[in-house]
């Protein structure tokens, strides 16, 4: 519905300048704007359709490893967050706090609202930044044996974390995510989950989002408030900054021990249940954006495409025009039996060219054109999005090219951004080099560091640059920390972020 | 997870209580609970699941009418709300509000977080109670011409209204629900919507959740505030008590006035758009639960059942069990193929006579249970959880028996259902016996009445009976106001109501 005409065309380019290009195209592809609330976004159709199929594949890949779906409360009573030590200083701070539960009419300006000071909350509400300690404080109710672990579920909701500085679908005070949260009766089965969910997350990236991602675990520094170890996946963007898709935390035994959950065990003694958490975000739909768009507007892996092909019909008459929606109905119906999700687009109030920018800034990864001579001739334009490229096909094998190049697209763009990640992941061993890096080429830069938390901080107020993650993959080798020149045993990745 | 050993024989009868046996139904069939926050409650992994499966099917029939989602702020500034005056009065008064954005340590009790006065917002945030303000203050930027009408977007979303007194699903003060809004250039279009949507949701209500309603309007007391005209869909509960299951509003200009929303027409001259909102929430599940539930527990029509079939083994030996766990792979694998969703419950930690009880109370549409006399014979054991009957099947009918069964069991339920309230539609002519009528058998009373608001207010005072709707199929009669003795020209549904 909005007016895409010659859209494209305005779009900044990416060299001139990334970020703007980036606010551009998420608006005007029609995925977010923001609101008339500081900080929040609207989800535009479009750009929610792409996040409901995200959902559905996760959803599926939640539920196959046996999690269950449920709904937790949206407020948290503040003495639930000062329970959690950690926890609350992590995130209790720069968070919405609800203290009334009513407006009135304002005497003095008719017309006009205000808060009911008579209403008041005997405790304030916070608006949940992340679901633990109200999760917790219920399981404490739902465990008392071993028969009752584990418990494995998530939750899709919406939380809101007070931003100062916020970017549509990187950084927003509300957003929407899923958060899971398990409970467990061993260390090592808890541990497991971690690492179980957070490959979900590796293989959703790479399989769905075509985005290549590194495996690994957050510095204690850059841990999560209350976690004994997180797991993470990490993205590299085209500008050479990195960004945080996902992480999977083990939290021990300290949201039990805050929240007083025992169960007995198989032995008839009482002991604290272990748990997990994790979690990805609408954040999830910036690296998309990020990963594989381009000047003319977003680009869509065909598995998270909401419309895998549009046909767009070319035509003088109407006769032409009528000959053309019978052909577009039956190749419809054929790609539609072939599981291909499928748009004809034959608005009368829009020219071809303002329909082929449109798709082009939507990143519909075939374009389907019909025109006369393709009737005359049994043929049809196939374009594709990712590479621009064109090619005449006859009717006869437009099933199987379709398939053919939706699955090639896929692995395109994976392979891409692959290439990219890869030629972006730099061994340094001199700090001349790695700040010259950092600067000048961007990406990973893999490097020696000596454990230490005030290494760490130090590289970070010199270069910007954080330590993204210590891949689960690493090579243990001897080596000297990049800054201190003290010992260290293997690599870690650091890069500037999102 | 729950222990659910002899839990249907705890269960109150309705006869005895029926409001504590609805209340101990949810809890104990693990569908919802009360949680930490006042008026919040924990849909639980069970309570969601058949959550999950209404919002499928009402996404599924949005999307067939054309319908797209979206996702607006869960927060709306206090101004907004102060536009549509009527939508203020009715919604703005008991609502959560938003003052501070940061929590600080409490320097006077360590450990303890208190609202730090210096991030007080310089405008109150509403947690939206429904989204009306928010979605046209953001529509006003999307529609300038005819070309971007009809705006059709559904969002599922959680919303808070301050209740003080609440029951689970019925009345609480955050609960989750769709809301529908949609912009038109025209006064029928957006009206011939209103009475599609309430279409959709009798359609949705009768065939799925086998609940038979009376679609209808209401009353101008009734009405949503802002809308001209509310439809809605009113079912009845078995104690006699009318539930409003649905509402779809006709706006009219309200908003866009509001929010000067205009568009230009085709003759190039500017226009106010037209509008509607329709919304279902979790209110539905009570409305399942308290349609079709018995004293053993929930019944579910199979349509919206997690699990159609259970399966449960019966045996002594390891190695019966092992014959039985064999052939409930292959069944399962079968019912699969048909579309049935069948579980085996193996757990050697729980008899077969606490797993009956169990999937009783949680009202599984079919149960299975196969012994060793069954491997001899071919055969299996099906229970009907609607009217517990039990039969004995040879395992090579057991697929089309099972198929018939389910269809069976969904058309009966509504049956029961239809034949409960039809017998307990009452037309009264006089006010004698609608209080009597109200008080002893309850149900809808089918009155005339003389259609002002003063007539209507001192029969609620009086009876407690509120008018439920206008139906939209009312007869034209003359009659006279079964209060005041003034002309009426057709009857109306007075109820007592949750």
């Amino acid at each position: 519905m909005p007016n895409y005409n010659n859209m494209s065309k305005n779009l900044t380019k990416r060299e001139d300048d990334y970020s703007k290009w980036y606010n551009e195209l998420v608006v005007k592809a029609g995925l977010a704007e923001n609101s008339a609330v500081r900080g929040c976004m609207v989800i535009k159709p479009y750009g929610y359709a792409i996040w409901e199929k995200m959902q559905a594949e996760l959803d599926r890949m939640f539920k196959e490893t046996g999690h269950q779906n449920a709904y937790f409360p949206l407020f948290v009573p503040k003495s639930l967050f000062e329970a959690e030590e950690k926890n609350a200083e992590g995130f209790a701070k720069e968070c919405a706090v609800v203290t009334h539960y009513r407006l009135e009419n304002d005497p003095d300006n008719p017309g006009k609202l205000r808060v009911d000071p008579k209403a008041k909350l005997e405790e304030e509400l916070v608006v949940r930044p992340t679901s633990e300690a109200v999760i917790w404080n219920t399981y404490k109710n739902w465990i008392q044996s071993y028969r009752d672990l584990p418990i494995l579920i998530n939750q899709w909701a919406n939380v809101v974390r007070w931003e100062m500085r916020t970017r549509l679908f990187l950084r927003t005070s509300e957003f929407l995510w899923q958060e899971g949260h398990t409970a467990h009766a061993t260390e090592k089965e808890a541990f497991d989950e971690t690492i179980q969910m957070n490959k979900i997350y590796a293989d959703f990236s790479e399989k769905f989002m075509a985005i290549p991602v590194i495996q690994g675990t957050k510095t204690e520094s850059e841990r999560f408030a209350g976690a004994e170890e997180t797991f993470c996946i990490e993205a590299l963007m085209q500008d050479g900054k990195a960004l945080q898709a996902g992480t999977s935390h083990f939290l021990g035994q300290n949201f039990a021990k805050a929240f007083d959950v025992k169960f007995m065990n198989t032995n008839g003694s009482q002991e604290y249940v272990w748990a997990t958490s994790w979690g990805v975000s609408t954040r999830l739909m910036g690296a998309l954006i990020m990963t594989h768009s381009d000047d003319h507007g977003l680009v869509l892996p065909p598995k998270l495409a909401p419309n895998q092909v549009v046909i767009i019909p070319i035509y003088k008459s109407e006769e032409q025009y009528n000959a053309i929606v019978k052909l577009s109905n039956e190749i419809m119906v054929s790609l539609k039996d072939n599981g291909v999700s499928v748009k004809f687009d034959g608005r009368k109030t829009h020219r071809p060219g303002a329909k082929f920018a449109q798709h082009e800034l939507q990143g519909v990864p075939l374009r389907i054109s019909i025109g006369p001579k393709d009737l005359d001739n049994g043929t049809v334009e196939v374009a594709r999005r990712d590479n621009l490229s064109k090619m005449v096909i006859s009717i006869s094998d437009l099933n199987r090219v379709i398939a053919e190049l939706l699955t090639t697209i896929q692995s395109d763009l994976y392979k891409k951004a692959l290439d990219f990640r890869d030629n972006h992941i730099t061994l340094v061993d001199d700090f001349e080099t790695f700040k010259k890096t950092i600067t000048d080429k961007g990406g990973f830069v893999s490097a020696h560091w000596d454990g230490t938390t005030k290494t760490e901080q130090k590289i970070k107020e010199l270069t910007k640059a954080t330590i993204r993650c210590i891949p689960i993959d690493k090579v243990y080798e001897k080596g000297k920390c990049v800054f201190s020149g003290a010992p260290s045993k293997f690599r870690v990745l650091f890069a500037k972020a999102y």
